[in-house]
């Protein structure tokens, strides 16, 4: 079979290699189509290679069939349609025992930390699948690890129907906590100064903001009724967007950490105190995430047409992440042969 | 009758006038005890000369008693225990209209925005008094507002029975919030630089932590068997404080910003979102803090005895914020003539 192998100094080949044995308690599944994000985009920069051990075949967005069940597995059948929830906890430290598996402080993320999907046969835990329903395409379910993200984003921020949310950053993540935002009934802005993201998610049906031109505090406070938003999102990753988005937060308002800032960012904590704002972290995603991800994807809640930019073979994949990092698309898949 | 009077440029008098006449609304008290606390230094300083208008009598940290009830006052007679619960707010802001009236959008924080206790009659308005009971003597009952402060801070972090919590700081709300966690049945540990303020903490029989003597992180991670503090107080006002605070807390865990910094701070945001903590600013006090301080001064749950380092008569006031600014008082109490 063909498997993508990242081999350091963003090289990608792609090889033959035999498939791996079934163990215990896994299935193999015929991996279908695998959708490339920004953590495999650092990943092939070499970003995380203290972390990776190469050669790594990485991807965990993806969505698959059934090819083969281990004796010991109940519950699945060959041909079932499934996506996996990549996480895999230890379930004896601390944060497992407090119910936090999903941050497990020893969490292996399948595709990072161990092999991932960007092969034709892939074997997982039976306890990662996630079933999806017949009427989603095997394409549009390569975007529910993405959902489920922003699903988890949105869900830790308690945002709730009628909310204000501004989000900040219109990259694949941004537009898709204010898809899920919206869904979840909330009225929602998202800030990007890239006028082609801008743009895009504009085409999705989104209302965009751009602070190079607006006064984005006095924009929020309009919109708001003086109030300042229920939730931000800082989904942008930079510096001065964290330092103005406690200014966008009504009293008791939340700002959801979504971006992952290597650097420590100044944050006005004197704005913290005086508002009673609340700041979360929010990382990964739990079952109920994904789950609720399958739903809207099969709704049709995602606009996936729209979000998916481009579909490679898998024998192309070193273009993907080259055409990715040129800032080519939103979201690329790459299909494997089945 | 003599009041205090902040007149810029590090000045305080005290002169002689004459008492103000009583509004609809409002009794007058017999101011028994003020307490002097790090705002009311801050005003000294000509920090928040922007703010205060002067002349000014400050002093919001007080006990008295009732010597005269405007006739449309239900429910308080003359000679009635009280202190004030110093916060008056419009009622018609958005902050108000969704139930968080203590950080009203146009908060009067009466002893800085209006005039404050340092005077021997004070009028305030009826719905800010908080009835004390017999047996807590009005000296003591001078803690009553920090001890508000410390219960809202904890209350604010849910911080529960067993719970392990780090507080940052050993000034007066420092210990104050040290001291009140333990009573709602936390285990604490108090880390500060300054060694006599260390030892101050360990005579009021708090764990203490030297920061530059020991590996905090280390150390907590023993403390709580690798788990990380459920809760961090950042008492400190430092920024290495803060930077450092978030490798304090477990997954999940809350790190409460209570000082008051004037500039952005960098926070390790990375940390924020790997172990998904939450930040929570915290600020003044609402009523059932105020209650449940009543209460914990009356039970001799606040080592006031300890906390009250000096009382001075109000005469002698300009000398006591000269003590404060030189660190030789942990609290100082004004005593004003009866």
């Amino acid at each position: 079979m063909l498997a993508a192998n990242y081999r350091g100094d963003r090289t990608i080949t792609v090889d033959e290699r035999e498939p791996d044995g079934l163990r215990p308690g896994e299935v193999r599944i015929g991996v279908a189509f695998v959708g490339i994000c920004g953590t495999d985009l650092h990943v092939f920069h070499g970003d995380m290679d203290t972390r990776v051990t190469r050669p790594a075949t990485i991807g965990h967005e993806m969505s698959g069939t059934i090819l083969e069940v281990a004796p010991d597995v109940d519950g699945w059948s060959i041909g079932d349609a499934v996506t996996v929830m990549p996480l895999a906890w230890d379930g004896t430290c601390p944060a497992c025992l407090a119910g936090n598996e999903h941050i497990c402080q020893n969490l292996d993320f399948i595709g990072i930390d161990s092999p991932g999907a960007l092969q034709e046969q892939w074997n997982v835990p039976a306890s990662t699948l996630v079933r999806l329903p017949a009427e989603l395409s095997l394409r549009d379910a390569a975007l529910v690890e993405p959902v489920a993200v922003a699903v988890h984003d949105v869900r830790r921020s308690e945002l709730g129907p009628g909310d204000k949310a501004v989000v900040i950053g219109a990259g694949p993540i941004g537009v898709l906590i204010a898809t899920v935002a919206a869904a979840f009934g909330a009225d929602v802005v998202i800030s990007e100064l890239d006028p082609n993201r801008r743009a895009a998610a504009a085409e999705m049906g989104l209302q965009t903001l751009d602070p190079s031109s607006v006064d984005q505090v006095a924009w929020v406070e309009r919109w708001t009724g003086g109030a300042g938003a229920d939730v931000v999102f800082e989904v942008s990753g930079s510096a001065a967007a964290v330092l103005s988005a406690t200014s966008l937060a009504k009293v008791r308002g939340t700002l959801v950490v979504v971006a992952i800032h290597s650097q420590p960012r100044p944050i006005d904590l004197h704005r913290v105190f005086w508002r009673e704002l609340r700041i979360l972290g929010a990382r990964v995603y739990q079952r109920r995430d994904f789950e609720r991800a399958v739903e809207l994807v099969a709704q049709g809640a995602i606009p996936a047409d729209k979000l998916i930019t481009r579909v490679v073979p898998l024998t192309g994949v070193a273009s993907a992440f080259e055409a990715l990092e040129a800032g080519q698309a939103m979201k690329l898949l790459v299909e494997v042969p089945q």
